[in-house]
């Protein structure tokens, strides 16, 4: 406990925390405030998904490199997860569905993007592993694949059409659970040696030292039930207070929530490629897609049979997977070459920047 | 003849060699018995396929070189073609463009999927000719772009559409046809020296000692007469067929039809693969789809004109223009890196597994 | 000026020179002799652009690298331009646009094929700079994401769509300007070394001497303002000629004006692929398309609001947009080896063949 406020003290970010008690406060006295509430429910998710981030990678670091592994590619994502699970309670799938494919393309894009961009401006030639970035490119491949069937077939509104498309997204579910499954015992169990320098770097993320085992586990425990909270809030003001700001719901779900989610991560890619470690920008960034693609995504799918009000499906609409499928092209041939320079980041971010443009014209009535 | 017999009597597969004198007297005895029919005809073709292979590259082996690889090319695969050639004269066009599109998702597929997860199972990592991969890779490309043009264009009814579509195909079935002839003479005559390690091993695919040209010859007129015979009952059962077991036509068309025709193909894919000869399995693989699409698709268009009972043409439907897309794009990608592990293998299949679901859930009234 | 005449009369080429005076002689006499009209325009254009071109050249040439890198990459299309210019002032947005796209896809496709062809056929492998290509391809493919995006989702008619089209058109250009300008920085300044043997074989692009930089400057000037007077007459002419010869309004924009405006080009591409000088060819036309889609397209997107009628969107339909894009991937594929043979060379002319067969045969009604 000592040590979680030593960290807090010296890491201007979890200041931050203080908005957590704000947004519970400001919830009960005006409910109906709904710009300030998602202003506050964001300020207060930042600092949380951080704790989260370093929790999950202190457990990691105590528990051997295979179970470690397993952890950080398990709950590497649990904010996006948590947050989505809110959205998923609420029955906005649309909101849910727009966070996953948000996360992807900034992930994939602005992510790596700005990792070359800051690490290139630094250093003339940037060099990292290309093997894992291929394996993380090739799972990315696969997920948009599986995510292009149901939404390129079942455009139908007849009630066989509608329950094929729920069919069929079970089954796309399972496999890209089962797809991630593999893909973890290939990487961390039987062709590790491929992935040498990025496993290194993800084990020192954060550039701090662990924390004990016990604070890890209570850490994470906490703030994932704080995280759930504040989600709440965020789901209820978010599309109001989109409104308020001029923005439109797709520019919202896609590029804001995806920010805030993955805020902490960011930190971590970025300073990375300015310390010239950009096997742990590009794991960062490109594991951070495959995940939420292979397993955020298909694990909602299940839960939702669970928890939401109905079944949710895997159908995105046309705009969402040809921009996925652009994300995943561009990543993956950016990152095939194994070095990059300042330039590489700038066709990145521009490609992102095309598609955070149009979102942002976008009229809420052609979409 | 005698070797012929000792053939039979070492190959368990060709003990199947029985169903095909069953299935005439099931046809005579009980034409209605469609089910039944489609059983026996699987059954009859699949020995019938592994001895028209054998005896083509037996001719093969005894003309040299350049002929011997021109007749593989030509005849590699006769089963598809005269399978086709039945659909053909029975106007199923739907049937033929169906096992066209089929053929070419499973060799490139499956196919090279399975073989990657079979030798990479028993070996840690395998390499192969790289020149050769990306050699059929491109030209298949070039076929899935001409496949895509009139699909794209012709979704018109009006008899001005038509007539393009028509014309458009001619035009399109030539083109495909002279790059094909222009890619022998690179592979065969003026390049040959990139292709070593993939044409030793399509000399010996079958790992038996060819037999004698006489018997070679007198075994490919025979058996493609046979195979001629056969094709008409299964392409006249396998409809019905299809609804007794519970299947869609497109997916007996694209999945069925392709297993069936390429079945000897396989075998000797996957024991290459074994045997840590990956260039055999993927010049097998990535050889037959490149085949089926500048070769036998073209060849059929033309036949259309003078068996037909109207001119056939290149139109596709755009999910099966999509698939064959992918196909291209993942068979091209994987093996654009000349070595390849069990996970890749499982990638490929994941892929292959997607399509084959969808079309199996796919109610007939959405297709 | 003396040097000018001893170029004419050595140079085949410019004797065309004299079908100038002629066009306009016809012009005044027969206005309404399109076909005439356009026979003549486009032989007077086709030495203009060599005279442009060289013109050009010898500029960059006396003003040292950085700026004449720069002049070649802005004025390097100025023929295309100021024909498309002369289009966008006559209200023909449909031509504008379709050579726009007949430019890039001309040149990624036919200039890139040709010249692999032509070089393969007398030189058995070629070898050329990878980095560049990567670059050129790159940046092509960059601008067929930000063309797709607008093609895509601006399909309705509302008055909402319209202006929003518009506006992403607009921010569309400034952000491709951008992005062509900081990789100008990239290639001449920050990274220019890894640009060595193509920078190498743009200097020397004509094999000819460079002229005096005044003798340039006028010639620069003076043809200029020829080739515009030119392009009015092509471009009044063009519709009704085309007509006139049996094709179809989106073969003309496509093919013809895009083989007239790049045919100085074109030479010197070829010239150098005999002349083993690969990096000068794959140099011309991935950067000719890369400059048409990156600078020339967006300054008339820019330009429409001063010059034109109306101003000019960024939309283009949607086979356009396909097209250009399988143009990018195959000219970025073939590339990516950085080594070439002639059947290279057969397969990217093929895909070219596809498209213009497709453009040719294509009824009016069905576009």
């Amino acid at each position: 406990m000592h040590q979680l406020l030593k960290e807090i003290r010296h890491n201007p970010l979890l200041w931050l925390l203080v908005f957590v008690p704000v947004v519970f406060a400001a919830e009960t006295l005006a409910p109906e405030a709904y710009t300030l509430l998602f202003v506050l429910s964001v300020l207060a998710i930042v600092p949380l998904a951080a704790l989260l981030s370093h929790a999950t990678e202190s457990v990691a670091a105590k528990t051997g490199d295979s179970v470690g592994g397993l952890l950080n590619a398990t709950l590497g994502n649990l904010t996006e997860l948590v947050i989505a699970l809110a959205a998923l309670r609420a029955g906005q799938y649309m909101l849910v569905k727009a966070s996953i494919a948000g996360a992807i393309v900034t992930n994939s894009l602005f992510v790596l993007g700005a990792s070359f961009l800051l690490g290139g401006l630094k250093h003339h030639v940037q060099e990292y592993n290309r093997a894992s970035a291929r394996f993380q490119a090739a799972l990315l491949f696969l997920a948009i694949v599986a995510l292009l069937v149901p939404s390129a077939v079942g455009e139908a509104d007849s009630p066989a059409a509608v329950a094929f498309t729920q069919k069929l997204s079970l089954g796309l579910a399972v496999l890209l659970i089962a797809a991630y499954g593999l893909g973890m015992l290939f990487s961390l169990k039987t062709h590790r040696e491929f992935f040498g320098s990025a496993e290194h770097a993800e084990g020192g993320e954060s550039g701090e030292a662990p924390w004990p085992l016990g604070l890890a586990l209570a850490t994470l425990a906490g703030v994932t039930v704080l995280v759930a909270l504040v989600s709440e809030v965020f789901v209820e003001s978010v599309q109001e207070a989109a409104v308020a700001f001029g923005m439109t719901p797709a520019f919202v779900g896609f590029i804001v929530v995806a920010l805030v989610g993955g805020a902490a991560e960011m930190g971590s890619a970025f300073s990375g490629a300015r310390k010239n470690r950009l096997d742990l920008s590009v794991g960062i960034a490109l594991g951070s897609a495959a995940q939420i693609a292979l397993f955020v995504a298909p694990v909602l799918v299940l839960l939702s049979y669970v928890m939401g009000p109905a079944p949710m499906n895997l159908q995105f609409w046309p705009g969402a997977v040809v921009t996925m499928m652009i994300a995943t092209i561009t990543a993956s041939s950016v990152t095939n070459a194994g070095r990059s320079t300042w330039f590489v980041g700038v066709l990145v971010l521009m490609v992102y920047l095309i598609f955070a443009m149009t979102l942002y014209l976008l009229p809420p009535q052609v979409q």
